[in-house]
């Protein structure tokens, strides 16, 4: 009996089945972009990706350093959904038996490349071969910066809701490289007091949900203000596209309308990246809810379309 | 081409490539059982270890619970090799598809086991499904105890090599049930002053000549003091099976004649365990080697069979 699998089934289930820690250390767990532990006078925070041939990446169709850069952009992509700065980060390969060493080598070139680039040197790892496809797991140490981390939970009614970028169509290229948004999240944060953040990963409509259901409300997205990439443009529903390809590893906050209009006036000076108010934090009503509202006026339920890391 | 590919050639390319961290920060990178950066006043230790099946568990022939715990029970190792307190720890899965819901709670279960009995919490972790064989990846964080953490670079020449526990033909079962030795850390570092410590997962041959590369020293050890398992003593050459069948998870360590001395005396007091003194350290020649003294006093050099990762 093959019982059917969900990501986020499992992890609700371990959610609600784990010990909750008896140590007064972990003070954020499972169910944000990271865990948040405290080790004496400090905040370190804490996240772990796997990355899979056939999955995450085709190894066939792209070179060995692209799949390393990606591995560590995805875990520098986490800090920055937090606005915490990275700090260290150790990398376990699971590397298929025809893979050369020349090969295992630009591996590692395409690791090392954006932990240099973002000062996260990579402190540690585990190498083992298999004569299966590849497998990459980069676990990243972040420290807070000077604002303390954005979780998922604190999202409010009435937030307006905003995103970095343009959204849609990452497979097309960007899901290889992509720029992890950790300068930009402590612009962000320096600029305006950030409710709640997560980063585009499972795609817009799955990550706003996981703010929604974090911080217990609902929100309405508006169709026409979603920022569509070029690649989106190109798909057949461009709309779809950007609410639910993932892989963009662009910023969605949310924050108080005051603060969204002092940023959205202050920001180009800043930043040559677009910034975009696609929505609004609506207070919880029976059930967790997003309504995506027509140009026409009319609304309509949002399914969690997004890209959920089980293939089947 | 392809380029005949070795963990520890890899390991050596990564480390002669590497970029040295500029930051004061990270005190011990790639090269010990775990590494130890400084955060604030206190410091962290770090490892990250990835179970594949068909190489490190055969998933047809054990159950996922074992799986788990193994995937967990290495990493407390690696604890115990620096002597270290376990903190927490984060999990990534890449699951194959016809796993049913109940047989991932079951290897959520199995990591879940050692990870509540050695107080050191899954804060966090990572869930995909692909159509390829199980792999785990366990990234733990330690701090160390009372005692500095212990490394594989402080062997000094005249020192007594010891090991606990009895060693190989793990593979017959004790690979997946094997008792991780943190709490005999910390009992041995209170009673001696351990110069170095790795445990022993690629095998006594091959873990010593880490501790001999990292401490620049070389090693005797004597074939008759080798403390070999039941399993061993099943093998067609027992003393070869202990010497490099590797997955052992026993302690392997140098401290001085002395200490060694009194620990042999008083540690049956506090430990079922046994210890064994199966050798020296001795000052290195011209090249990193290990004698194997018979006991018809003859001596060979051992040559570094223990379990590779790499299944070439």
């Amino acid at each position: 009996m093959n019982e059917h699998k969900s990501e986020f089934e499992l992890i609700d289930w371990i959610r609600r089945h784990r010990r909750p820690p008896d140590q007064s250390n972990v003070i954020t767990d499972i169910g944000d972009d990271m865990a948040v532990v405290q080790i004496g006078d400090e905040k370190l925070l804490i996240t772990t990706d796997i990355l899979l041939d056939g999955v995450h990446f085709e190894l066939s169709q792209v070179s060995p350093v692209q799949v390393g850069y990606k591995a560590m952009a995805c875990s520098l992509s986490d800090c920055a959904a937090m606005a915490a700065l990275p700090f260290v980060a150790v990398v376990a390969v699971a590397l298929p038996q025809d893979m050369t060493m020349d090969q295992a080598r630009q591996l590692y070139d395409g690791l090392q490349r954006p932990a240099v680039k973002y000062n996260c040197p990579i402190v540690g790892g585990d190498t083992t071969s298999w004569n299966k496809p590849l497998a990459v797991n980069v676990t990243m140490l972040a420290k807070p910066g000077p604002k303390p981390p954005i979780l998922r939970s604190g999202a409010q009614a009435g937030d307006v809701i905003m995103v970095t970028g343009r959204l849609g169509g990452s497979l097309h290229g960007k899901h290889l490289q992509f720029t992890p948004r950790v300068n930009e999240a402590q612009t962000l944060t320096q600029m305006a007091e950030l409710h709640a953040m997560i980063d585009i990963s499972d795609g817009l409509s799955s990550d706003l949900r996981h703010i929604c259901r974090q911080s217990n409300v609902n929100a309405i997205i508006d169709a026409d203000a979603i920022p569509l990439s070029d690649a989106a443009k190109n798909c057949s529903d461009p709309l779809t596209a950007a609410l639910t390809d993932g892989e963009d590893f662009e910023l969605l906050f949310c924050l108080s309308p005051d603060d969204a209009a002092d940023l959205l006036r202050t920001w180009p000076g800043h930043s040559n990246l677009e910034l975009s108010q696609i929505g609004q934090i609506t207070s919880l009503d029976h059930e967790h809810r997003i309504m995506l509202r027509r140009p026409d006026g009319t609304t309509e339920p949002l399914t969690a379309k997004g890209w959920e890391h089980f293939c089947d």
